[in-house]
């Protein structure tokens, strides 16, 4: 037991990485609303990630992935296959060094984020819309450019830089009862789970994800990663399925892991935007559709969630559209 | 002069607007984008009075109207005719009290509207859409009721309290050099001048308004007051003309006021949205249509902006969509 411990990440790494990434990251702010904790008789905390840095949590693992690397790693630049917010977040760090980053997507990715992408100053490889054409592809960008691949999750540095968020939250709140975080490969959540054991011992941290990307829930129960193959699910953020870094965190520290239907993913998404004005992208409602279907119990509870992502292509949204005015 | 200008409110009523209204209003946050301020070369403050309750400024007006009420007035009642934030914010102050809202709304009004009144426990009378109707509807229920009318903005109780925008806005920055507003019917952008005059006298506070609804600028030109007749924007709430109170606060104190087409109005909302992760109405995206014609020059200035409310039909938005999901 306590040597699969050792080799986790330890509270002097998390706090090693809020001072690094510190200079270039937001401090987000938490926002509460009454109605909101009323509707769920409850004190609900909502740390807002979707204000950080590209719009979400992942420029705090990135930016300490990055900023974790010697000055010869730095120069030959960094590389990743993703077509989310881990592509933008990246491209957005190596800057931050200037340096280059070379990120492999898939042919058939959304305009909108190849552009967000080349925004940040990213170099694109587009290959066939397959996992195993994006590890090929990784590979040969690898071989060619000497540069250093950086995990969306399944990398010790992307997990402390993913548990700063959980790290203010518990700074700027003290206490707290119940923290919910969404689950896809789980970086944030294995970071939130060491935040969590080392700096707010008494708060029982449970994973959020879509009932048909559960790959986490059988995970758990199996106590082995079954991945997701190919899941269908509005939340993007969300399709991953766990490390082999993340699980054993995971697995050892989580107090539950629940599912959601998209349905109430997509109801929890347009309550946020109209209750709280805040634009949030549906993996980050999916912590609070699980308010929704009474998953989690927290009445009369002080409950942390994490709003992970504000990045939403605003010309397609999931609900009843009247058209255009 | 003097003697016109001691019948404005003072500081005194300023303060203590805000001291009334204190324990039922938010505190709102400021909130700040590095990109956006290296985008017009400034540092820019957005006050987010889209958090506000019931999503807009307007509560703080409503709220420390009702409040300033005797009991028997608040009793019997308050009343008032709006489509729009006022309304809302007059039934919601209301039933701070324990009192009953009456609100006349023209019988075209979109269904959201009627709803969010009645959710809040507004009482609807409806009318003809035409501003003789709604006057003369409102004279009715005053009589019948005997409810007192609460005036959107031609009333100082509402302009004070409007007031406590900007005051918070200074309490928390100190010094300012221009404070932007958008005018409709002048409540906010008088109770912003006055707050600016007494709190924080170096600051230039300007007022923003659509071209198509241009009745600020050509009052303030023709130093006398000229009604927009149904002028046509998409900025909802600025639809209104500037009152016998707010015109002369605004034309005694105001720096200038500018005008901005229908198309940046647009252009301003969505870049709000899509860089701050923050719904606003297209009122509130009035002054940031500002920067983006260039009609202030903010470079190397300390600007407040004053995020007017974000109450928008989520299913209606004004830009190209490309559909459902």
């Amino acid at each position: 037991m306590e040597t699969s411990r050792l080799s986790f990440p330890e509270a002097s790494d998390i706090l090693r990485a809020a001072d690094r990434i510190k200079p270039f990251i937001n401090h987000t702010p938490i926002l509460t609303s009454q109605s909101i904790n009323r509707k769920f008789d409850s004190d609900i905390f909502f740390k807002c990630e979707n204000f950080q840095k590209v719009g979400a949590f992942k420029a705090r693992g990135a930016s300490n992935a990055v900023l974790s690397l010697d000055s010869e790693q730095i120069r030959q630049g960094v590389a990743t296959h993703s077509s989310g917010n881990h592509a933008q977040a990246l491209s957005w760090a190596a800057s931050l060094v200037n340096t280059r980053a070379f990120v492999v997507m898939p042919d058939n990715s959304p305009k909108v984020k190849v552009n967000a992408v080349r925004g940040y100053g990213g170099t694109i490889f587009f290959c066939e819309p397959t996992l195993e054409a994006r590890e090929e592809t990784l590979k040969k960008v690898l071989l060619e450019t000497n540069a250093t691949e950086i995990h969306p999750y399944n990398d010790y540095r992307t997990i402390t830089g993913q548990a700063t968020a959980a790290l203010e939250l518990i700074g700027d709140l003290k206490t707290m009862d119940i923290i919910l975080a969404p689950v896809g490969g789980g970086g944030l959540l294995s970071g939130t789970l060491l935040s969590s054991v080392f700096f707010s011992p008494g708060a029982k941290v449970i994973g959020v994800e879509p009932e048909t990307a559960n790959d986490a829930w059988r995970s758990i129960n199996e106590k082995k990663i079954i991945p997701s193959l190919n899941p269908k699910t509005i939340a993007d953020g969300l399709r991953t399925s766990l490390g082999t870094l993340t699980f054993p965190i995971i697995l050892r520290y989580v107090a539950d892991i629940v599912t959601v239907s998209e349905a109430s993913i997509i109801s929890a998404m347009q309550f946020i935007w109209e209750r709280m004005k805040i634009i949030i992208e549906p993996s980050a409602a999916v912590p609070v559709a699980a308010l929704f279907e009474h998953k989690v119990d927290v009445r009369n509870k002080k409950v942390g969630i994490i709003l992970s992502g504000g990045n939403v292509d605003l010309t397609t949204l999931p609900w009843k559209s009247n058209g255009n005015r």
